[in-house]
């Protein structure tokens, strides 16, 4: 029997024991603690899974608090990496003593990028124009979902496939999927008005889930950059190193040894903060590509220093798919950002800002790890 | 007080519980169900978090089972995305359909790279003969941790900084400590012989977390290939659409449309199944940054597709790190590859071996989709 | 003495000839071909080199003519690369049995971008607002130069440093010198009215003569596809190939190797064609960095195959700079596109036409050349 | 008739003549500049081009003496880019009053890389450890050209592709020709030993005049470097600038600027000394893709700077092409690097650190220029 069997033919309480059941006796494993979860099973089977047998039970761990822009939030973080949580903790705690964290949303839009294929590059270059032209019926057609609002639409040719991105507000939700249905529309209507073939609803200028270029420069979700100056007293005595040190170190690994290595991340690990605050408050966990990119600067102020992190590309949410569940919802409670703000995206751009803190407390700490050299022995100490 | 303080001051059990009531009377959340767990607590605390306050409850589906170099594996993925379980269940039934999947890991190697700072270019240079010639000592101080291999030593001169980069076999563990370690008293080696000033751990040519070229050219972690021979009809009939649309859709989509991005992700949503999979099977979910580059190929073979997956840089791991927690090696069961392997490496081979395969699944499932125009109406029906 | 100190005490012509007596004493070296030219010196050392000493006689070719969008234009090539005349010369033919190449300019735009460094990050959002919000102004400023238009400016801010780029049309000169002078007057006009610190007149966003995902998205200078139908006889028989054959070439080595390669190059050779063709009209030679990137597509169009290239990044001028040499505007008069066109720009336009098609006759010939496995053969034949 | 008709029915210099009336009917055009030159046809046509009407005249200027490694050269220069003689003069005076520059190769390889086309991805594994086995006797095959090493073979499967990667020394030549020779030879060995289809000689991993980051990583030609120690004095009474501002526009500019554009090229305008320094030597104007990625690096030493710049990618020749040609062997006599070295190679590694020696004056003036914000104004003053 299929997995996805059990549903049609019973409740999903018992259709979930029964999978759990069918498991165990494939594989032979015993299932006690994936069974063993607090959760909705008819919600969560209705807007975030198939097929459940149960959880992950990630540990979630605290940082903080930080101040964020003269607030305090605490960090959820969910992580099985020892040494992560204190890391990020020490680097909240130095900002703290520096003042806070001065963070702001500096660009808003989510995207998606249909391909239509033409029967020649000439042919594709009048469907762009057409686009061009008709980008106020095409923003009305888009905009049935009240919470949808069309930023721009653009266009690149290559040979005869026409390349088309949109770009959108979609309020605190990721929006992807309400992108995607207004696209659709738009695809058909595009189609019938231009000849282009609608090939696909996604051409990968979107671009989604993977690193690129393109998005570390046009952003995607949220472009968001955090600062702090950092008094050379706190540099010593909470980072046990001096700034020169971060600075030097800062610059020969985060900007010279990631561009010899063809990086998109010039930091030294954006993608650890992101994904266990991604895992913790129900974002798509698979946007950590994304959220990966960037660049940390620490450079001298005076005898203190100037650290920031720009995140180009940081998706989040306060409503919506993952950030529904009960753990998750929790943890966005933690910060006080559970659900729609006040105007649209406001919860969402305070959790892009907190965020990028977050990961400006963890680019200091371990920075300062590195300068002091004290990695290998923190990661000892604090599990492996 | 301070988050961590509690821990000092009483057993673990009791500290977390006290971190509950204080992050809910901060925070003014109720943390019913993050604090509703059956993990260790202790050995969490010891090997995984700092400031723990619970878990963050995943919801984790089955695909499959998915046949992969002639044995059948149940696919668990965590995840809150509704439709993805579905979509690699697809994708599974049309790989069994044909035959199953063959996979094979081409390379393995976790890299961990040093900076050396250095009076002169021309010292740095003479550094990095030093370092290759000195191949012999330095393996045996690395290798002072049985599980640990070094394979090779590269060295990169920028200006005056040398920037080295390790490159070791670690079994069934991702080793990324391991290799910390070991490199740290090699640095130390290398400063007193060679005048390079040791001034971090990481330059970032490891490249740890980062999206970058270097790993997507040489390597880190496993390079794995699955691929399948999908017959017309299971395409037409499992996937609902042809051949020739699939290979449409995926040389517009995934190798120009990705080209025109700047992207490093020739792919469809490799990292959607990388993701689940990682938080499934604890391993650093970090890590799908690098998990989400590759290549997905569909050609023509006769009337059929022959289909491949090409995932340069996956890291797996099937002992230590999250692999330990409870939920996550119950998953790692469900697939028979709990623990070491024999020899070593052999389970985490396999594992990279099923999720390359699980990853061939989604990338067929989504394709197809996208070739048969049902993306957003998948989405709408099955939870957003 | 100093080379330059010759041309304040002798004139121009004289100055060439101690200037060259004195490098041969130095060299030992004997200089007779070197000073064997036609070209006026006192106009060449005043617009476009210093310290002359004489020529450098680059061998000339032509190839063609070649049929574009209904015209036919002789090919002038400078190079020393034996074969490649006679492979352009090739694709040439096979263009014209065709039918002729359709090309076609899709955007232009010249840019210059300097960096302002800032406060702080906030600072620096500021300041891109207010550029925003004063472009009218801006553009007026720029505009002195009754040959520029400012089309567009953007910003981005990274940590406390604001990257701006301004966006010009040129007509048909290439235009950096006019946008820098009119780019200087609005940097000090931003620092004024911002207190953001103009630091570089450029910030390498331009970005100039530097290969780059910015410009292989965005553009600059134009954007441009060439294509033409082939029909399967005329490969047949003039490429001695087949389509099948050419296409496979093409989508393993131009999409699938330079994808694994990390280049921004999904090309054969674009760099040859651009080069030659730079040398023979006076173009920047330097700029052959950014006319290497782009995309040739080959694919089935019944038995037939479509072809195109799209160089999203191709520098040209009919005036100004090397345009204005001797032998260079004669090589512009070959193809009846010396000087200013009407309106302004239409020569360049069209000189950015011609050098797509030739560069899409030069992609033909070597694919063809490759799949038919007659490379080192045609390199032994024709020179190395 | 066809332009190539005429070298079949007459001798070469005829040939010539009769080719540029025609063209002049054909176009209209007067080519008196074109057609006046001293270099021989014959050896031109058999060794540098086809359908040959004359030559382009390239201005050709000097700078320095440059003092590199202890001895002086004299930089020929062909360029039509007013101040670009200056500026690198400029730099050579700063390089020298601070005691010259040293220079190393650090790396030296050229690359030819064929792709195969096999039944499967477990098939394309299995012919690339059977050329892993059969190192030796490929090795034998290739060198039947004396001149010719092969250094290493490195493979790459993508899908069912096998990408090889030949890597070779060639002495003093660029030595693609011998290279795909011998690679030809040995891809038939492979073909008929192994299955795999040899599909074609460049599968675009050599990569050959793309952008790619796999040459700014693995480098392709030499790997050269050249520094500096400027004394402050230096540069402020040569560069007219600061230590502190020199490092400032530097990091902002070239490191994080071009980090946030995307692009392989860290650096100022590498591309233009060697696009200049290519054409006066007869080197492959093409290469100069590869010769503008790189890192110029400006740090603070006391008081005073290290500037350095690191080309990963310079491709030099001192024998055959168009070194032959009677100007470029000239220049290359002016700095006495005719002809090949001894050891083979010899002359050509001087060459590329005299060339990495003169970016770096090229750099150092810009990067003061930039930072003294003259950079307007000196291209207004020495022409456009």
């Amino acid at each position: 029997m299929d997995f996805h069997e059990f549903d049609k033919t019973m409740p999903v309480d018992k259709a979930v024991k029964e999978r759990i059941k069918a498991v165990e006796k494939m594989s032979g494993a015993k299932l006690t603690h994936i069974s063993h979860y607090s959760i909705d099973e008819e919600e969560t089977v209705k807007k975030n899974i198939e097929n459940m047998i149960g959880v992950t039970q990630v540990p979630l761990g605290v940082a903080g608090p930080l101040k964020v822009n003269g607030k305090e939030y605490i960090i959820p973080l969910a992580t099985t990496e020892g040494a992560l949580v204190a890391s990020v903790n020490r680097g909240c705690k130095t900002i703290n003593l520096s003042g806070g964290a001065k963070a702001t949303v500096v660009d808003n839009r989510m995207t998606r990028a249909p391909v239509f294929s033409c029967e020649s590059a000439s042919k594709a270059v009048e469907a762009a124009m057409w686009i061009d032209k008709s980008f106020d019926e095409i923003k009305k057609l888009m905009e049935e979902d009240p919470f949808l609002k069309l930023l721009k639409v653009r266009s690149w040719v290559v040979g005869r496939n026409l390349y088309t991105r949109f770009e959108c507000f979609t309020g605190d939700a990721m929006g992807m999927n309400m992108i995607t249905i207004g696209v659709e529309k738009v695809c058909k209507y595009i189609e019938e008005n231009t000849g282009a073939k609608w090939l696909a609803t996604s051409g990968n200028m979107c671009i989604d889930k993977k690193p690129s270029a393109l998005n570390m420069i046009e952003g995607r979700g949220r472009r968001v950059i955090a600062e702090c100056v950092i008094p050379e007293k706190v540099v010593r005595e909470v980072l046990k190193t001096t700034p020169d040190a971060m600075i030097e170190v800062n610059y020969r690994k985060n900007l010279v040894g990631s561009a010899q290595a063809g990086s998109y991340g010039f930091n030294a690990h954006f993608a650890n903060i992101v994904a266990a605050m991604y895992i913790a408050t129900g974002q798509d966990p698979a946007q950590v590509v994304s959220g990966s990119m960037g660049f940390t600067l620490i450079e001298k102020k005076g005898n203190d220093i100037h650290a920031s992190v720009t995140v180009p590309c940081l998706k989040v949410a306060t409503v919506g798919g993952g950030t529904q569940r009960e753990t998750q919802s929790e943890a966005l409670d933690i910060m006080g950002l559970r659900g729609g703000g006040k105007p649209a995206g406001a919860n969402a751009d305070k959790l892009a800002e907190v965020m990028a803190s977050a990961i400006l407390a963890g680019e200091l700490s371990l920075v300062a790890a590195l300068a002091a050299k004290h990695l290998g022995r923190a990661h000892s100490q604090l599990g492996r």
